[in-house]
Order: structure tokens, then C-alpha cells, then sequence
């Protein structure tokens, strides 16, 4: 009887693996394999020079992936591949890569190695910004109903743009390629022949519903003539949903692998999304919040909504039958970081390290002695993902005073992302998706208590936080149980191998006026600064 | 013939005795007195508790540095007493004591000397607000005159509140004193034996004028029935304008000094408002404006203008026929060193110990590469002086992002400390007090070209920065060649006397585009949260 799945995450430095023992919902164990490649920056290519804001893979390293991470996990087990009933992918998104016919690489054939635009184009490559801008662009002209669903403007991290870049800076790849792949989908076509899309990739970074499919070669058309036929050509229209199994492991995937031909694949996700199931959510009414250098975050509902401001709103992206939201701030840890790295004095470096703490344990140990600070911030060093989309407004901080120490500037930035992770939620609110309980993953979760509390008493909500350190394998490894078939849906099996809780966080009555009166000043600015004062913009 | 002149400059924790040459202007010699009791801290006085706002001197400091710092600046010099032809005094204030008919100071009783209010309450003594409110509720209530040139608000830094707080606390020092005198106007006294206020200190911390000369008993008794005939009893009527005589060194006074009697000594002068004449300015159209922690800002006309929200109108409080107008920034040289405390990464504090430089010197190399920051603050770390007399207000920083570097922040500190001055200068043109050309005094000035020349650009205006290191000492020498009758008027002795440049600096027009457009955001802002959003107020 099998007992077992497998999650593999892929993400921008390292893949992991995890074994999820059915039986109990217990992760047994995690491997990972750092890409040797890393991200390729611009002296990998002498021949043909790379643009600085690109950002490359070579899809070797996934495959020596495979080839270490799953064979070392049955390895330290000691679990037979026989009790292995299902593995699926989750993957960065979009993180696209051209092939041949049989699947292979371009950037594999001796023509093109030199080529960047043979290679993967990873998520966060920006180089096709004018691309997406000339998308955005007719999409806006042609008022085209896909547009409002992510977020109202197209990105440069989305598969579109870096194609349509490719067919522009580097035609004999463009017209070599006979597809345009997601690195998550090339993946499972690795283990297993078939080549299938992604509901959760094409639904998020492609433009694809469920209902219509991808925006139809008429608009693609209207690009470029060598774009007009790509839907069905270039770009498969083979889309499968998330939690199904999209073929089995063949002798190919059982070489890299170790595991048994016939395993069952489910289909890949992106490695974000991945999160949600990973942290046992699988219905309405959570925000699932996923803290890290930025935040992203998930909601779910059975009707679909239409909540402006946010950065997608995608049926069938984790759960199926569930409409997926998405929303984002765009800078969190990375502020933390920020202002440890700039604004610390020498001072607070040497007590830290004489108590033998870490920069952030001994901050937030002096600042938890703080009830509150007596600052307002603007969450903004990165820009405003939601609810503004906006990435020319910037950083603020007001009520600074002679006695104003570092450890409250610090607890006013955590306050100030709390209040950011409180307008999201009011947002959707407004819009008729409800929350009642927030789920934290992610690092920082689990690291700082602080920071989690805080949370709380700002959104005035319970916090949960999933023990699991690995949410994206773990999520990929439970729809590795829906798609072999053990449990009959993607929400059972997410809900019945649900990871246990860490930690729970209840506001703390007491804060609520105090933040209560924050947060609105905090709206107020942010309205005021978003909408009515351009400075932001008129200082850069 | 008489050739030198010595200028007494009584500072917060030393005083300064500085001899003038009186054939070229040049400063012969400097000698220092650091009084040993410094403030007067809390445990000071074990019977009678002090409150934690209070600060209090012990006017044996001042004697014993009379005693020290002339006869060391004779020795030091071989100047011959006879050679002396004028000696005058400035000091803080309100610096107030309580003293016998005889001039001896309570605290020198014994029966006194365990009470805190016997002794010198320094300027900076807060815990007489009570009364300063007292007092200007009751100004407001009878819509005084003279409340408009004392900027509105009556301050528990000045003379009034600090007497009234004497007879509400200490009743039986108040009734025992047959006067209550300002320190500069208490050690004429103590040269001279004659007992006279000086119109600089009467007109700034008193509400005296030439025209009406203090608020009426009518007004006082309204306070207090103790306190209604205190003018002309407990304070003396007998004022005499800056730059006169008020007497000769007697023999007490050639006791203490070493000066020969009949020295004319010239009335006393405030410290700050000593740097007037220090820097060499006596006719209109010049702002000085003298840095350090915080900045205070002067110009003289010879019509009375009504400016609104400065600190002060003052005629014949410099200048004999000249009006002072003074206006100030509440924290500058403040905002720094708390930033230099509270920001600056130990990365910076050991480059800047492997080169040699103070952290001021390393941040302004590193600022000074940048051509401007990219940030917008608002000055008010300890609220806004002057234009907005309000402080609840505090500081900000706007235009925060990933990327921003400590040298950023710090240059961006110095370019809101400039804004806030040429707020001040254009609130002066506004209503008709012309300014052309600004002088820069205090340790500031000199020591930091980078901030001089932002100055200069952000104002547009030319700034000069007169050689003396000490305009405090050197402006009561100047005043003393007046009163010494070397020359016929104060502006003379002022202009012939004044103090060679030691660096010009003048408004690089490059910049000017992008100054006016910055500055503009920054009236903006701070007009936004001075008056619109109440935020500042709401998180305090």
C-alpha cells in the first residue's frame, strides 16, 4: 500500500525535496541541491552581451537537480520506491525556457549555447520590460477582459514579454524553438514524456482561464506577424488542473529519478502558490501570508470577485474549483535588512554580539520593551504592490524626535508592514472576500514572535503559523496525493494532510485603539502620497 | 592712548574673556573659566527637592571666572591694565537671581542656601511653565501689545515666569529679595557697583520696550496680589541701551580683575545676540545666522516691521535705533549627532577610524560626492521654532528606498536644515524685511564647507563666514569700545572693527533648479502637516 509522496520545490538558487509520509501528514525528510549555475550573469556570455536587468538559468541545473535531490531522499529514508504513490513540481514562475519538438533545450544544441536568449529566462529577468509595455500597451487599446484580472498592468516577469523579447533581440532562436515552455512544465515533461500545462502557471503569469483559454492569436496578431499563430504552435494548449496527474514516471524520469516507471505526477505549481496547500489552507475565509524579503498573499473564494488594485485573480491556480487572489507587498524582510544593514549603530552591533544574539534578535528584544513606537511609516522601499501598483513611491518615516532610538524605528517598520498587510486585507474585505484568520509562512513566522504579535493586534485577527519550514515542497508533495489518487479531491487532501501550527497569535485587546488610530493615519498618508501629493514621484 | 578692550562672554558651562586690539580689530588672546558647579543637578539640594525641568547655576561660578579670566588674559598678553579702555559683558539668559539691596545673592545667605530657588535659574530652567502659561493666558485674555513681538507665546525661559514661579514655590526668598536680576546685568553690578538692566537682555527675555518700558503693575497684579508692584521694587526701571556705559570699575571690581577703576564698562548683552556685533554686522540687509545645536537667526532695520511667528522684535537690542529681529531653528547641529549616534553603521565608524576622520567628516566626504540626495526631510527633531512656534511637530524623512545609503540620509539632514532657513528668510522678505546677505557663525560654519555651500545654494544667496571663532566674547569687546567712547556710535565701532572673512561662499546657479523645486515640496509638506493633517500631535 503506498505511503508516501514527494514535493520538489524549485526555486531561483536551490531545489529542495521533501517526503510526506500520508500516514500522518509528517514531513520525514528534506533534501536540497544548489544550482551551480546560480542565476548566469552577463560574463557567461562573451559572445552576445546580456542586458543588465537580465536574469538567466541554465535548465542543466535543474535536471542535476533531479538527478541528487530525489535519489538522496529514498536514500536517507530508506523508503522504497515502491511507497512512493505521487511527486509534483512546484517551480518559479514565469520562468520560461525555448525547446526543440522532443523537449530539448535550445541552449543544449552547439548552435545556440551562446545565446542567452537560449536559456532559461528567469522570473525576475527584466529585459522584456518594453515587451510587456507593448503588451500592455494593445491590451489597454483593446480593453481586453484579461487585463483587469492581473492587477490592470502587464509585467516583465510574465511569459509573454520575455517570448515576444526573444522573437525581437534573438529571431533564428524565436523561429528554432518549436515551444515556449515553464520551467515547472518542462519538468514534468522530463518524468515523464508528456507535456502538459499548468492551470496554476498559465492561469497566473500566461493570462489563461479556464473559460477562455489564452488571449486568442487575433490580439497576439496585432504585435507582431511571426506572433500570430503562437497559441497552439509555440504555446501548447494542453492545460491541465492543478492536483491532476498529468502522466506517470517513464524510463527517462525513472533514470533521473530512481523512482518507479508508473509513479503518478501531478501537475507543477508555481513554488509560491505552492504555499497555500503546503500550509494546509484550502477554503475561504484565510489569508494565507507568505512573509519573506517580500510578502505575497492568498486568498480563496468559490464565487469570483472582482477585487481591484490586486495583483491577480486566477481560477483553478491552487485549488480547483477555487477562484485564487493575490496580493503583494513589495518590500518587507528586504526593509528589515535595509535598515540593519544602514542604520545600526556600532554600538548596537557590539552588545548584540556580546549577548551572543543576531542584529534582529537583539533589536526586537529592545524594541518588544517598546509598547508601541510613536512613529508612522510608509511601508514603500520597494514601491506599492497593492493596493497601489505603484513602484515610484517610496519609503517614509514621520515623528522622529532627539530621543528617538534605533530599536523604535525598527519596531516602527514592522508596525509599518503590518499596517500594509492590514490595508490588503481591508481591500479585500471591501470587495466582498472575507478573512477571518491569517496563516504566516515563511521564515520570518517562525523567527520573530515580535513581529507576529504585532501582526495580530494590527489586523486584529487570530495569526497562525504552520510548523512546516518547507511549505512549497510540502504544498507540491500533498497534490502529489490528490493527483495518485488517494484522496478524491485537491481540498481533501490538502485539508486532511494539513501541517500542524507553531504558534497561534490573538490580538491583544488592549493595542486596538492605539493601532486602530495608527492605522488610519496610515491610510490617510498613504492616500495622501498615492494620490494627492506627487512628490514621490518628483524627487527621483 | 587706550588701546585694547576685553569682551566677557558668560556661556552655559564656562566663560570666555577675549582681548580686542583695538588698531587692526585682531583677537590678541582668548582665556577660559569652566565653572565647576556646571548646572546644578538634582541631588544638589537634599533638603528641598528640584524639580527634573529645573537648572540652576551658582553665581560664585561667575565671580571666580571674573577672578580667573581677566588677570590670566593680562598675564597671558603683558597687556598693562591702563591700556584697557573698555570692558562689557554678555551672559544667557534669562538667567535670573534674587539678591539683597546690596547686590549679594540669596543663595550666599545661610539661611538660603539649601533653597534651590536662591540660586541662578539658568535660561534653560522649564519647570516655571506653569507660570510662563500664567502669564501668557493672561496676556492673551487682555490682548497685551507686546505679546505680538515676543512671538505669541510667552516662554518659561524668560524673566517673568522664572520670578513668579519663586514666589509660588519659595515665598520666603521671593519676599526676601529686594531684587530679582539677570547674571549679565548682576555682574555689571559687581564691576561697577551701579545697578542697571541692559535694553538687550530687558527687550528679549522681559517685554520691555523704549517706547513703553515693561508690561504695567496693572498687568503684574492681575498674577499675583505679591506681585503687583514689582516693577520698580523687585525689578529695577533703570535701563540702559547696549554699546553705553554703565559705570566704571570700582574698587571691588579692580579687586576681582586686575583692571584699573574707572574702566568704563557698557551695558550687558545676551550671549547670542552678542555674535551680532562679533561678526561685524550693524546695518540691515544681513542675516546672521548663528549654528550650532540649535540655530538662532538675526537682522536689524531701522523701521519697525510686524513679522509674525518669530521669537522676537526687539528695537535697540543690538544696535542703539536699529530694530532685532530674531527667529530660530530648534534643532540643527542636534539633528546630526543624533543621527551620528543613532544611525551610522559600525562599517562607516571603521572606515572612518582607518582614515582618520570624526564620523561628521567621513559622512560629508561621501555626501559630497553625491550631487544632491533624493530625499525630502523636515526638520523638526525638536518641534519648529520659527515659522511655525510649534513643538508637537517632529521630524520626517521621505524618499526611502532599497537603495538609500547613510551619506544620503545625512546630506539630505543638512539640505532640510537649509530649507528651514531660507523658510526663515523668506518669511523676513515677506513682510518687508529685506535680506541680501547672510553671515554664518558657530563652530558649524567653519568646520563644514559642504554644509556652507549647500546653504548658499538652497538660499541663493551669498554666505559669509566671519574668522572669529569666539563673535560671543569679541561682540561685547566691540560693544565696549563703544561704551569706552573710542568710537561715537555702537554701528561705528561695529563696521570699523568687524571681522575678517574667512571663507565666501556663493550660490552655484547649477543647482539652483533643482534646490527651488525641492524647497518648494518642503514648504508644501510642511505646511501640509503643520496645519492640514494633525498627524505630528495625534502620535505623541
Amino acid at each position: 500500500m503506498p505511503k508516501y509522496t514527494i514535493g520538489l520545490d524549485y526555486g531561483t538558487l536551490s531545489a529542495r525535496a521533501l517526503l510526506l509520509d500520508l500516514s500522518n501528514g509528517q514531513e520525514v525528510a528534506t533534501t536540497e541541491y544548489v544550482y551551480p549555475h546560480a542565476v548566469l550573469e552577463a560574463d557567461f556570455f562573451t559572445e552576445i552581451p546580456m542586458e543588465k536587468s537580465a536574469a538567466l538559468q541554465h535548465p542543466q541545473d535543474y535536471l542535476e537537480a533531479l538527478q541528487h535531490i530525489v535519489p538522496e531522499l529514498l536514500a536517507k529514508t530508506h523508503v522504497q520506491p515502491q511507497d512512493i504513490c505521487g511527486i509534483a513540481i512546484d517551480c518559479t514562475a514565469s520562468t520560461v525556457l525555448p525547446i526543440t519538438q522532443d523537449g530539448t533545450p535550445l541552449c543544449f544544441l552547439d548552435e545556440f549555447k551562446n545565446n542567452p536568449h537560449a536559456y532559461v529566462k528567469l522570473w525576475k529577468h527584466h529585459s522584456s520590460q518594453a515587451e510587456a509595455d507593448q503588451i500592455d500597451d494593445l491590451a489597454h487599446q483593446l480593453q481586453t477582459p484579461w487585463l483587469e484580472k492581473c492587477g490592470g498592468r502587464v509585467s516583465s516577469e510574465w511569459f509573454f514579454p520575455k517570448v515576444l523579447e526573444t522573437l525581437h533581440k534573438a529571431p533564428a532562436i524565436y523561429h528554432r524553438a518549436a515551444r515556449f515552455i515553464e520551467a515547472g512544465d518542462w519538468l514534468t515533461w522530463q518524468l515523464t514524456g508528456c507535456e502538459t500545462h499548468s492551470s496554476c502557471i498559465a492561469g497566473c503569469k500566461s493570462f489563461w482561464t479556464p473559460q477562455d483559454g489564452y488571449p486568442p492569436n487575433t490580439f497576439w496578431a496585432q504585435l507582431h506577424p511571426d506572433f500570430a499563430n503562437i497559441i497552439g504552435t509555440k504555446v501548447s494548449q494542453d492545460v491541465q488542473l492543478v492536483g491532476s496527474k498529468v502522466g506517470e514516471i517513464n524510463e527517462h524520469g525513472a533514470q533521473l529519478t530512481g523512482l518507479l516507471p508508473g509513479t503518478p505526477v501531478g501537475a507543477s505549481l508555481i513554488d509560491a502558490h505552492a504555499g497555500i496547500p503546503g500550509a494546509g489552507v484550502a477554503q475561504p475565509g484565510i489569508l494565507v501570508d507568505i512573509i519573506g524579503t517580500s510578502s505575497c498573499h492568498h486568498v480563496l473564494t468559490r464565487e469570483e470577485m472582482t477585487v481591484p488594485h490586486i495583483c491577480g485573480t486566477v481560477k483553478d491556480a491552487i485549488i480547483p474549483d477555487f477562484v485564487d487572489y493575490e496580493a503583494g507587498q513589495s518590500a518587507v524582510g528586504d526593509i528589515f535588512d535595509w535598515f540593519v544593514h544602514n542604520c545600526i549603530p556600532a554600538a548596537y552591533e557590539r552588545a548584540a554580539q556580546e549577548r551572543g544574539l543576531n542584529i534582529h534578535q537583539y533589536l526586537t528584544e529592545k524594541a518588544a520593551a517598546l509598547e508601541h513606537s510613536h512613529l508612522v511609516v510608509l511601508d514603500w522601499w520597494n514601491g506599492s504592490r497593492t493596493p497601489y501598483a505603484d513602484f515610484d513611491l517610496t519609503g517614509m518615516i514621520l515623528g522622529l524626535n532627539l530621543r528617538t532610538r534605533p530599536e523604535e524605528i525598527y519596531l516602527a517598520l514592522i508596525e509599518s508592514t503590518a499596517y500594509g498587510t492590514r490595508a490588503i486585507v481591508e481591500l479585500f474585505e471591501e470587495y466582498n472576500v472575507p478573512i477571518h484568520t491569517i496563516y504566516g509562512v515563511g521564515g520570518i513566522a517562525h523567527k520573530n514572535p515580535l513581529l507576529m504579535q504585532i501582526y495580530a493586534d494590527v489586523l486584529g485577527r487570530e495569526i497562525r503559523v504552520p510548523a512546516t519550514r518547507q511549505a512549497g515542497a510540502r504544498g507540491s508533495a500533498v497534490l502529489a496525493a490528490a493527483a495518485g489518487g488517494i484522496f478524491p479531491t485537491v481540498a481533501e487532501a490538502v485539508l486532511a494532510l494539513a501541517s500542524p501550527c507553531d504558534a497561534v497569535y490573538t490580538p491583544n485587546p488592549a493595542h486596538k485603539p492605539h493601532y486602530d488610530k495608527l492605522y488610519k493615519h496610515y491610510q490617510q498618508l498613504s492616500e495622501y502620497f498615492a494620490h494627492e501629493n506627487p512628490i514621490m514621484k518628483g524627487i527621483r
